[in-house]
This record gives structure tokens, sequence and C-alpha cells, in this order.
């Protein structure tokens, strides 16, 4: 079955197609994007979820956006069409104020642009060229982010043996990415590989992204899956079901505290305690080195109604306080090794850290996405 | 408010007055139960539940449906209330098959009835001596319960400083006892005690017993509660909000290893590592010195729907795989201390627990309950 979150049909009369992610895990729909304003409803309406899909999603809008302001009896001027250009990534970026990814896409679009608007030739200026270059821009942002998730898989799963059991917290899947993600990208590529594993997932309270849309992916992909509550990981790693934990990571620090969703600190005790390594998969564009450490990482505060009213209906008194951060920082020596498209950083220190951030032979291609909504 | 989840109102015309807990925690609904079929019916729903409460409710519900078969123009002879004792005995233990504690609370019912039909004095057998003496042993079920509560209570109170953040796991409330529960009884009692304490209740999955009842009992009582679901826990105890763990007990074994909810193994482990005391409230019948270690002790594993449809939506792919244990069993290293109703076994070894179970002062109050109900 298709579970790729953000797909372009055909070529460029093409349209986008996405997972409403808002319909999962009782049903899978499809949703045809034929014109920019179906592409801005999806992304602020979370329809479209995960910093690297939310930025493939707007790419291709922006392709849909100015392919719709060239239809006409008369072809539009170089000038209309970059104003046609700077309206869709405008309109683009309010669709999710707060999402780093988002912008960090149009930029590159609007970079395309500029390139199509630079051309010596006249006839390389036609609308239908504007359009092609935008089309293979969203392309190319795509691709590199595929290239990137197998990449985790690939290196991820030589961790692994046929057979073992382990845990994920969240989701760290290819819903929120080209496809396949990062955590998951790791079980996704061994299960490629002939390894049979025995995945153990937590629900993910409060807004149970593991039994919502971890579940659902790896039991659509045919991964030996078994759901439980967060409040059952201890006794699973007791009874001896699972002998590693990989989860995803919303930002990294540069001596290598990992924030991810609230819960991750725990499991990682939890794993300690019981001998079980525990692993972060994430690309390289998650390090933030201008944090020494994680104590520097804001914790956000979320609202109290995710859980006093988690699943459509009251589970808690009036008025009750809660206290719900969204975050929590694992710190570095609960992390065995960190997974990244360039490689397995193990031991993780700052200068590990350091160096493979630094190599040349990568670099670039997702420049700066410190976005906290990869794993949401 | 009153928030007492049995009551007996009135003298020997009087009823039994429940909480209906299956109303909780958006409404406070009192059920008044004036015969056995009204009790029977609050049982078997649920809407008083937690072993010690269960166990008085019958008692009382014995009374009723002994009044009810003295009803008539004639004065029934002592075999015909010996008869209508018996069958109302045997009516309530059909309420709820696995509960001992209610097994337990009928047969002190059946002996007082003895005690009545063995008087040597025919003006000591008139029915409404028979009813005065059912009420008055039901009545002291229920004060026994009451003041072992209160003792754990003072025990425990006297372990927190004014002004301390603890956490507690599941409810180990006054809803499930007489008054004042176990765990919680420790919070009453500080309380009344003049320390203001600061708790942070897990909200417990799969049932949220945490959010529904142990927030709710907090709250209506004027301690200050903050709930968070289990996956914060870690969090809370690493930004130093709380400094102490108290959870209930559903069964200890001779060394000390305790089964409790699912979940409470995790916390103890967090709390270990965070250097903070675990503490273990429980009555002395919760031990049971027929197991050696919590080894010995059978994990109950409980339907999916509990976490894939939780409450009153699905929340998980059709057909997934779950795993749900209803138990863990946190080992004795982990237990700084057992508050039980004769005082504070630290350290707890299996010599401590044999001296305080053959502390001649107590003993056979509350023989043999060792009921999984109580934090449920």
């Amino acid at each position: 079955m298709n579970t790729t979150s953000v797909e372009w049909v055909g070529g460029i009369e093409g349209h986008l197609r996405l997972i409403d992610q808002t319909r999962l895990p009782t049903e899978l729909v499809y949703l045809e994007c034929r014109d920019i304003e179906t592409v801005f409803e999806a992304i602020r309406s979370l329809r479209v979820r995960g910093a690297p899909a939310i930025g493939i999603a707007a790419a291709y809008g922006v392709c849909l956006g100015v392919r719709g302001a060239e239809d006409g009896p008369v072809a539009p001027s170089q000038e209309a069409l970059t104003q046609s250009l700077e309206k869709a990534i405008d309109y683009l970026a309010t669709s999710r104020p707060t999402a780093v990814n988002l912008f960090w896409a149009l930029e590159r679009m609007r970079g395309a642009g500029r390139q199509w608007a630079g051309q010596q030739l006249s006839d390389q200026q036609t609308p239908q060229r504007l359009v092609e270059r935008l089309l293979e821009e969203a392309r190319a942002i795509h691709e590199e982010d595929r290239a990137m998730c197998h990449a985790i898989g690939r290196y991820g799963a030589a961790l692994l043996a046929d057979g073992q059991g382990v845990l994920t917290h969240c989701n760290a899947g290819g819903l929120a990415t080209a496809e396949y993600g990062t955590a998951l990208a790791v079980f996704f590529a061994a299960q490629d590989a002939g390894k049979r594993l025995h995945v153990y997932a937590d629900e993910t309270r409060p807004l149970l992204q593991g039994a919502r849309l971890t579940a659902w992916e790896l039991k659509q992909r045919g991964v030996d899956v078994t759901l439980i509550c967060d409040s059952m990981a201890a006794q699973v790693m007791r009874e001896g079901r699972v002998s590693a934990v990989v989860v995803g990571a919303d930002r990294i620090a540069a001596n290598g505290d990992t924030a991810n969703k609230i819960g991750t600190y725990g499991v990682a005790l939890l794993a300690a305690a019981h001998g079980i390594p525990f692993y972060v998969a994430a690309p390289t564009s998650t390090f933030d080195l201008s944090l020494a450490s994680g104590e520097a990482i804001p914790i956000e505060q979320r609202a109290a109604q995710e859980i006093t009213h988690g699943f459509g209906r009251q589970t808690a008194p009036d008025g009750v306080q809660v206290y719900n951060p969204a975050f929590d920082v694992t710190p570095v020596r609960l992390i065995r090794a960190i997974i990244c498209e360039r490689g397995v950083i193990e031991p993780v220190t700052p200068e590990m850290i350091a160096r493979t951030l630094q190599d040349a032979s990568f670099g670039q291609k997702n420049g700066g996405q410190k976005d906290r909504e990869l794993s949401r």
C-alpha cells in the first residue's frame, strides 16, 4: 500500500497527492491538491505535518501557484510571473508561522525563481520554463530528504540484529518526511535487509503519535509492531522483550544532549537501568551548535486540554492544574550513539559531533532546519 | 464537601449512601441505597470500587437485605431470619466474583448472624436485634478500615516536610476505602498536620485512575495537585519538583517486592535515578507471606481495547497488536520503606516484615484480604 505522505503525481501538468494525516489511523484518505489554496489549507490544518514533509509540500505548492497564474489567453510577462511567484511564497509562508523548515524550502524556491529570471536567453524565460525550473527544485528538495532518510536507515539497520526487539517513542516516521522517516527509517531499512524486528511503540501521551502514526506506519509496511502505554516500557524492558531503543530528535546540542518528545528522557533512564543501548536517529540538520548543552534548550509548555480532554471526552476534574511540557532533554551520557545521514556518531562527544558536521562531502543539503515539528 | 465513598446515614432505619464513582470526575452524584438490590447493582457496575470500599458496602447491604425480609404483618421466625441472612450473603457474593475482600466481609456478617442465633434469651433473638447486631458488625468493619487508613496516614505524614513536592501513581485513595485511602492517606494526614504538599499525580494509563480519581480526591480536599501524563514523571523529577514518591500496593511478597498498577516499577526506577525516596503505603493485609519474592506474582493481562479505544474514540489502527499488563512488580531494592498501619518498615527486609506482621497488638482485623482491587 502507498504510504508516502507527500507525492507529486505526473509531470509539469501533474498535481500533489498528500495523505490526510488527520484521518489516521482509522482511515487512509489521499488529498489531491490541484491548486495552491488546497496545499495551504492542508498545511494549516495539519493534514500534512512533520518539518520535512511540510517543506516538501510547500515547495510543490509554489509550483501549483505559479502554474495557476500563467493561465489565460495572453502569456504573462516576466515581471508578472515573478510577482506571482513572490505572492505564492508569501501566501504559503503564513500557513504555519512557526515551521522553520517551511521557510527554508520556500527560500530555495525563491532562489530557483531568481535563476530563471536571470537567464540570458528570452526563450529560457517562458512561463513553462519557470514551472519546469520550480518543479525541478521541489523534486530536488524531496529527493534530498528521501536520500537522507534512507542513509539514516542504512546506518541504523546495521546496529540491529535479525529477530531483535526494539522500542521507540513518539513518531519519527515516514509520514513526517519524504519517505522512511528517521527512527522508523532504521526499522524499515532493517526489514528491507531481511531482518525481522519486533517493535514496541509507546503510545506517547498526550497526543498519541505512537498509537496514531507509528503503529499505523509500521503495520502498513508489515513490520511486527506492538502498541503499549508509556507506563509499560519499563516492564517490557524487564521482561527482555526489547534490547535496543531508537528515537528521533527535535534538536541536538553541541555536546549531544538531545531534545525530543516528552517521555524520551524517561525511556532513556529506563534503558540505562536495564543495560539497553539507547540510539538517537536524526539528520545532521537537527544539530544546533549554538547550544553548548541541553541546558540551553527551552521547554515549550502546552495546553492543559491535551491532558484533561485527550480522547474526545473529559477525563480529569474541572479546573485541575496540569503540567504539560512538550519536550524533554536526554543527557548525552544516556545516549549510546547518534545515527545521522553521514554515519553513526559513537561515542557521542563534542569532538565527534563537530567532526561529523564539518565533513565537506555533505553539507548545505538541509541547511539550518532546526525544526521542532519532526516528531510531533 | 463530603467525599466519603461509603457512608451509613441514620440508625437502624437508615440507609447506605455511596458516591457513584462511574460519574467522576465530572459529576459528584450520591447513590442512596435503601434495598439490597441497589447495593448489588452498585458493586456489579463498579459504582463502588476498591477492595475495602466494596467489603464495607456489602456489609451494609446485608443489613438492608435482612431488614427488608422482616417487613410484614407477622414477625418472622428465627429460622426464616437466618434464611434471609444467608440469602442476602449468597446474593451479594455474586456481585463481583473476584473480589476477595467482598467474601471476607460477608463471612464476618455471617459470623455476626450466628452470634445472634446462638443467644440464650429469646428476647435477644428478635428481628430488630438481628439487624442491630448486623449493623454493629458492618460499622465495626467500616471503623477498622478507617482507623487503619488514618494510622497509615499518620505514620507516612511524619516522613514528609511542609512545602515538599511528592509524586503518586494510580489511585490508592479514600474512594477505595472507608476514608483517606493508603498512599493518599499520607497526603491527607500531612495536610491535617498543617503541612502543605505539592502533589503530582500520574494520569495512569490505560484506565486513568490518576486523572479521574486521584486528582479529583486531592482537589476536593484542598490538596495542591497537578496532573501529568505518565511520560512526564522523569522530567518532573529532574526539575526538582518532587522529592518523594508514595504509591499504594496490590500485593507485597515476604521479601518486600511489591505488585502495584502498571507503571509503578518504572516510577521507582526513575526515582532511584534521581536519588528520590520511593515509599509504598499499604495495610499489613496486603502482605502475602506465601510468596517468597515478587517472581511468584502472576501479571494479569488485560484487553487491548483499554489502550486502542481509551476514552470514547479509537486512537490506534484496526487490529494492531497490544501488550497490556495490568500490574508490575517493584523489586524491594528500589523501596525505601513500607508504611503500614503498624508503623514504617525501614529498611525493608524479610526479617523486618516478619516482625511487623507478628506484632500481636494488631492482627486479625483485616485478615487475609489480598485483593488486587485496592488501587484499580
